[in-house]
C-alpha cells in the first residue's frame, strides 16, 4: 500500500519530475513536438530552453503564463494524488512502448500501479451495452479478479463500469484510466464507482487535477488502457465503437486482443464478430479463456466438453451393432447379426464388451434388449 | 427436370446398377470390406464371385435370401425414384471424395442433383435450437438461395428443418439427405416439408426404399452432407452435436466451414464457439458471408461499416482543434488555439477546413461554434 505522499520516493530527480508535471499542463496528450523535444533533450532542458519565439513557444504561450507547479503539487497533495514519472519503480513499464508515451501520470488508490499491471487485462466495450454485455463484462472481470489479474477499463456507462463492479465484486484489483483529471470523475453517474475504485483500486490520468474530459483525450487515454495490460478484451462494440480503437492500439503494440461474441442481430456485437473473423481478436466466452490468452504460457484453460456418454467411444463396429438393436423388443444374437449384416461371431464379441458397458443387457434366454436409448443424431 | 423415370440414362450399364442397388440391400452404408471389394473388382464380379463361406458371405447370407433387385426397381419406379449410380451424369461428383462413397444413390424431386450441388452449401445444426438459431439458419438459407447457392440439410428439426424452409421461402434449390429410405421421411413431423421438397427440391438417400432411419445410418448420412456441398455453416451446435460431426468430415474433405455465433450462455452455441476459437470454423453472421466463404474466389462479402459521420477522418490537429471548441459557446480563434495548445495560425487552417465540412460554423463577429455534438468515445 502506498500513502497519500504526493510524489514517489526519490528515484527521479525532483526537477524533472516537475517539468513533466509542467509539460503535461503545456500541452494536449500525444503532442508529437514537445514529446520528441523532451526525447532528444529531457524534460527540464526542454522547457528551460524553450525559444518563446518558435512555433512551440508561441503554442505554449498562453498556458505558460498560468503555469503553476508548485500549485499543482499543492492539488495532488490534497487529493492524496502521486504523480508518476519514468524511472519511478511504479511506472508501469507498458506504456513505454509506446511512441507518444505520458508526461507523467496522476494515481489515486492504494495500489503498486507497476505491480497491478504486471499480471492484467483491459476489458473494454461499448457504452450503450446489452443486458447480456453488462452481465458477461461483469461475470469476466470477477473470473479475471478471482485469477488475480488486475482489471483495466475506462469507467464508462455500459461495459467498462460493469467490468470495474465485477473485479470489485470478486474482491478483486480494477484500474482507471481517465479522460480528465483525477478529480474529475467521468461519467458524473459512476462518481460513487470511483470513489470505491479510489479506495479499493487506481484511478489514473496523464492530464492534471481540473482538467476536462474532451474527445482528445479520450482517444488519447484509450492507448495507455491498450498498452498498460498485456491484452485487451472487447465484450461488445458496434462497428464504429471507440473500444475497437482500443483494441486496435493493443494490436499494434503486440497486444492480444479477444472479443465475446454475441448475437449476429445485435449491433453491439457486430464489431466483436468483424475483429474475429478477420482474424485480428481471438473468440473469447469466459474469464478461463481470456486468461489462457493474455496469462503467461501455459495458462490454459480447460477445453469444454459436453456431458460423457456411455456410447462415447465405441468402435465403429460396435456402433454398428448397436444401432441394429430395436428400441423395445428382445432380439438373438442371430436377430442382430442380420439386422446389421454381420457374422454372428463379430455381433457377440461386440454385444459382449456393451454388456460390460452397461449398454445392452442379456436375458435368461440369451436374448439382447438395449439399455439406454438410441443416441439419435442430426 | 428429370421425370420419374426409374433410371437414368444408360451411360452405366443396367447390371451395374442393379448390382450397386443390391450392395446397398445386402450391407450398411460404409461396409469397409464391400466397399474395398467392389473397388478391386468392380460391382457386379463382387457379386457374382461371392464366396458363401467366406466371412463376407456369411455376413450377407440372410439378406442374400431376400434380396429382390426387380422388387426395388419396380419400388423405385412406384415412387417416382430414380436410382443414381457413380457415372452418372446426375451423380454428385463431391462425394467421389469419400473412402466409402455410397453404392447408390435414391434420389426424388425435380432437380439436377449434381449440378444443384455445384453451387451448394450445407446449412446443420442442433434440433434443439433456440428461436435465435432456427431464425438464422432460415435467414442464411434464404440469402443463400437469393445467390443461387443450393440448400443441403439432413431435415431433422430445428436448424435444419428451419434451412430448408428458408431456401423453400426464397424459391431456391434444396436438397435433404435423408438417414433412412426416401419413402420413409423422418422426423414424421416433417412429412409435409418432405413433400414440399419432393415437389420442388431433391430428397437423397443412400439406404434403400422401406429403411429405417438407425443411428448407424444417421452417422454415416452426415459424411454425404459434408462432402456433397463445398461448405459446410454450422449454425447451433452444443459441443457434443452431431452437426459437429458433419462440420469434422466436410473438414477432413478439405471442405470449408463456417460457424454462426450466438450468446456464450447458449448451450447450443457452445460447439460453434469452440470451433471459431480453435480457428476450424470461419465466424460467419449473415448469408453474404457464408458465401463468401463457399462460393468462388472473389464473390466477396460487402465489408460492415457503421454509419459514416462528418468527423470521420479528420486528420489528428483538426481532431485536437475540435475537441478544444466547448459544447455551447461561441469562442474565438485565440481562444481556440489557448485551449488546444496551438498556434492560432495552425488552429485557423483547421477551423476553415472543418467549416467546409459543416462542423462548425463562424458568427458576424469572427467567433467559432460546433455544430455537431462531441463525438465522445469509450
Amino acid at each position: 500500500m502506498i500513502g497519500g505522499a504526493a510524489l514517489q520516493s526519490e528515484q527521479v530527480p525532483a526537477g524533472e519530475r516537475a517539468a513533466r508535471m509542467a509539460w503535461a499542463r503545456l500541452v494536449e496528450p500525444k503532442d508529437a513536438e514537445a514529446v520528441s523535444l523532451i526525447s532528444r533533450v529531457g524534460a527540464e532542458e526542454a522547457l528551460f530552453s524553450l525559444d518563446p519565439g518558435s512555433k512551440l513557444g508561441r503554442r505554449l504561450a498562453p498556458r505558460l503564463e498560468v503555469l503553476d507547479v508548485r500549485r499543482d503539487l499543492h492539488v495532488a497533495a490534497k487529493l492524496g494524488a502521486r504523480v508518476l514519472v519514468p524511472g519511478d519503480d511504479e511506472w508501469p513499464t507498458g506504456l513505454d512502448d509506446l511512441a507518444t508515451r505520458p508526461f507523467c501520470l496522476w494515481v489515486r488508490g492504494p495500489l503498486h500501479l507497476r505491480e497491478a499491471c504486471e499480471r492484467s487485462a483491459s476489458v473494454v466495450g461499448a457504452r450503450a451495452a446489452t443486458h447480456y454485455g453488462t452481465r458477461q463484462s461483469s461475470e469476466i472481470a470477477a473470473g479475471l479478479a478471482e485469477r488475480r489479474f488486475t482489471v483495466v477499463s475506462g469507467a464508462a456507462y455500459g461495459i467498462d463500469g460493469a467490468a470495474h463492479r465485477g473485479a470489485l465484486a470478486a474482491e478483486g484489483a480494477t484500474v482507471v484510466f481517465t479522460a480528465g483529471g483525477v478529480d474529475r470523475p467521468y461519467p458524473r453517474g459512476h462518481d460513487d464507482l470511483f470513489a470505491r475504485i479510489v479506495a479499493a483500486g487506481l484511478v489514473v490520468s496523464e492530464v492534471p487535477p481540473g482538467c476536462a474530459p474532451t474527445s482528445w483525450r479520450f482517444l488519447s487515454r484509450n492507448r495507455l488502457i491498450a498498452t498498460v495490460s498485456q491484452g485487451t478484451v472487447v465484450v461488445e462494440a458496434g462497428l464504429r465503437s471507440g473500444s475497437l480503437n482500443t483494441a486496435k492500439t493493443a494490436l499494434d503494440h503486440h497486444r492480444l486482443v479477444g472479443a465475446v461474441p454475441g448475437s449476429v442481430e445485435s449491433a453491439v456485437s457486430a464489431g466483436c464478430h468483424q475483429w474475429i473473423r478477420e482474424g485480428r481478436a481471438t473468440l473469447v466466452t469466459d474469464a478461463a479463456e481470456v486468461a489462457e490468452l493474455v496469462g503467461p504460457m501455459g495458462e490454459l484453460a480447460p477445453t469444454k466438453r459436453g456431458q460423457q456418454r456411455p456410447d462415447d467411444d465405441l468402435e465403429p463396429r460396435q456402433r454398428l451393432v448397436l444401432a441394429a438393436l430395436p428400441v423395445r423388443r428382445a432380439v438373438t444374437t442371430a436377430d442382430v447379426a442380420k439386422a446389421c449384416a454381420q457374422v454372428p461371431a463379430d455381433v457377440l464379441g461386440a454385444l459382449a464388451v456393451m454388456q460390460v458397458r452397461g449398454l445392452v443387457t442379456r436375458d435368461e434366454e440369451g436374448r439382447w434388449r438395449k439399455v439406454t436409448a438410441a443416441r439419435s443424431t442430426g
